[in-house]
């Protein structure tokens, strides 16, 4: 599959690899094992012995290291062939598997996809929010999509759908769809920007607003970074304060390609009110799951059925006034691939 | 999926489509949204939002239109988009989605699959029988076969096959297979006749005889149109009667194309005995349904995995005395889709 | 999938097909049937009717012939259809099915999958062990791998997996991995021989060495026979003695193509010690069988799944001191076949 390369994709939450497991994942089309050494740090290696083929993750930790359930070959995390069981022991040459550099972040482990000497951890974008707040303010999750990362990424850039697809929870009312979002690119980033005013607000708000049940001023700020990673900051204000005076909830959906149909969708969120509050953080956290899995899910697995493999613009699309941010985060990224081929 | 374009195909029966129902069916390969307007007349739109290709079939009805689940465009049934809630509401231009010129007639739901500049209802073939007689005369099936439709057609143009895949009910004793059965071209039909003398009678006819076990002279004649329809009239009489003295059924069967290896197959019968009787109805229908789902179905399902996707000429098939019918409706159908195409 | 044409293949054990029983077994991507004539001889003729092309193991047997459930044409032992119940009765010529020559020995159904002209017998491995002693010290067996046959020949071919896979059964703690075995290449024939000192012995043979549970010297001689069947003469002897004084099992390991990503995997055994002990005999066989299924299938088919149908040495695996008897019986293949394509 054609994708960015000199990229930071998510490979793990960091709560899915603990002690001494091992969590094989298909990223990018390649099968990727992921683990932690003895001190805790992550490791990913390519998940496929240099010999026959076997997944590594079919065999057993020794230490910092994996050794191969058919014949016993013995991997550090460099991925460098390290004990070789076989006649004289010498470790051949070509007996290494690609290792993938790994930087652990705000509950996130990211993986460089491309050319270790391009590495640059300045593209990883900043979600150091949620290293910050109380423990209680602050929840994870991962699903699974089986549909291509930018259908996925679409649904996000294209908000005006949550007039239309999601429940009281985040009910926005047709609020959305009739504006014309401003729609702004900055390096391999496009932010836009939605504010409504709804009466009554969304369920999501509506019991912690000063007056609950009370119109109050609503808005989204979506920015997404190339490939596919975006931060929503969603809020509600009333009595004509500012965004910061009111209720935010700072909300990532991470996108990771998993094979050409199908996508890693890690989420991580926080919020500013009753932080310490751990069973409405479970609440908040189950809902929003809840929608994105009964409500968006379905709809953007059909519309990966219906597509196929088949681009996106060669079907024509019908565009609306809601499209550009979604249209421009697809132009963005073609772009930083096409000048990664040249 | 090669198929003949200008040609009418029945895309449901009329019982499918019910009230505020909508029925989504790939036909020719394609997702067609089947629903019924206020006034009852049937509707058939493509089933893919021409904005983000969600099946319309997963959203509302409005009335007359669907508005589709994902951004809330509405569709007219004439496949025009006539709402956009997005932005200033203009409706881009190319926001429609493919409509059907349908016909509903003798219980079927009949679709129109190529250029709508050449309509000709003409082409629909005479199934009136259909719509007349005694209610519990009559009955309707729907059937599912894993196979190409043309070799589900061959399946009935060839019916020597009933001497040995049927059992009791259809059961005629080898007599069709000593045949060799007149075929007659006229038009876009080809016609079969089979007349043989049986002793004791087919189950079917056998009690329902004047003189019930006694030998009747039994007979079929089954005219195939272009591209997949057959209606065949299947009778026994008794004392030297002609076919009009005698017990008459009128079978249809009717294969639409689903995909290139699959069959929507819908069944309408009537008989001219006992036409008031409702329970020999629900028997008749219940016997005949299950004889083509336990009988013929695992066969023809069998040849569809043995053939793949090859050709049938060229696996060089030897051909049998019962297989003129057969072998010309393939050769006629192959004619019309070549003028199509010149 | 391209395979050695002029080659023996195991069809099936003798035991799979009995009296009036039908057979259908796909052998190098085509369906054959499988079933005993009268006088017990085996028969193997193509699963599929030259007419309509449905498999003739969903018909009947009559006498020594099949009859197509379709439409009635009667095949015979050679392939050739004797009767047509249609029209006049004649019989097309072309009206013949593939029939393949066998010969049933030692237990197993032969079938030359090549030219009849080119038939040679002597190219039957030599396993009449299977034929001799006494009915209690044999067993054969019958498994399936989800993965292509040079893949479960490599298994084996590389004995020193057993270290590593095994468990206290057919333990070898190590021992077959320090060694470089000796690789005899003679005719369509590679031998490679394993040989060490175990102590304690392996599971397998350990409780009936004359001093149970001692050191012994234990070998393996693996010879395998293109394109696909391999004779493990597997032992443990003490106290000096030579190979033939001590415990000896043979192990007749036979791989059949059924696609190029699945493998019939035939067993024979026999063992030198106990002969007439039912009950070791029945744990002895469901012992290794239980390890090859639960043990190897598991590594083997993971293996499939990640090589897909690439090429072994287009994906540039790394080779260990034990490869040389699987890469050389790989090569002897490939020059094989690459002899019958000039």
């Amino acid at each position: 599959m054609e994708h960015l390369k000199n990229a930071w994709y998510v490979a793990a939450l960091s709560t899915e690899i603990e002690d001494q497991g091992m969590l094989s994942r298909t990223i990018l089309g390649q099968s990727v094992l992921l683990y932690r050494k003895l001190d805790g740090n992550p490791v990913a290696i390519r998940d496929r012995c240099p010999h026959r083929f076997v997944p590594l993750s079919m065999g057993k930790r020794d230490g910092d290291d994996v050794v191969c359930p058919y014949h016993a070959l013995r991997f550090a995390p460099s991925g460098q062939c390290v004990h070789n069981p076989h006649g004289d022991g010498l470790i051949p040459k070509a007996a290494k598997v690609q290792s993938y550099p790994l930087v652990e972040r705000d509950g996130f482990i990211w993986l460089w996809a491309g050319d270790e000497a391009l590495i640059d951890p300045s593209l990883i974008p900043d979600y150091s929010l949620l290293s910050g707040g109380h423990a209680n303010s602050k929840g994870y999750a991962y699903m699974h999509m089986q549909a291509n990362y930018e259908i996925v990424v679409d649904n996000i850039m294209d908000l005006s759908h949550v007039d239309h697809v999601h429940g009281p929870l985040l009910n926005t009312a047709g609020h959305l769809s009739a504006q014309q979002p401003k729609v702004v690119e900055e390096g391999r980033s496009i932010t836009v920007r939605w504010d409504w005013q709804q009466d009554p607000p969304m369920g999501f708000f509506s019991p912690f607003l000063p007056q609950p049940g009370a119109a109050a001023r609503h808005h989204v700020t979506v920015c997404w970074t190339a490939p596919g990673t975006m931060l929503l900051t969603v809020g509600a204000v009333q009595n004509g304060g500012r965004d910061d005076d009111g209720l935010l909830s700072w909300d990532h959906h991470l996108m990771t390609p998993e094979t050409e149909t199908s996508t890693h969708y890690f989420f991580g969120t926080r919020r500013n009110w009753l932080v310490e509050d751990a069973e409405l953080n479970r609440m908040k956290l189950e809902g929003t799951v809840h929608a994105f899995t009964a409500e968006d899910k379905p709809i953007i697995e059909a519309v990966q059925r219906e597509m196929g493999t088949t681009d996106l613009w060669s079907l024509k699309p019908v565009l609306l006034t809601s499209d550009p941010a979604a249209v421009r985060s697809r132009r963005l990224l073609a772009k930083l691939i096409a000048a990664e081929n040249r």
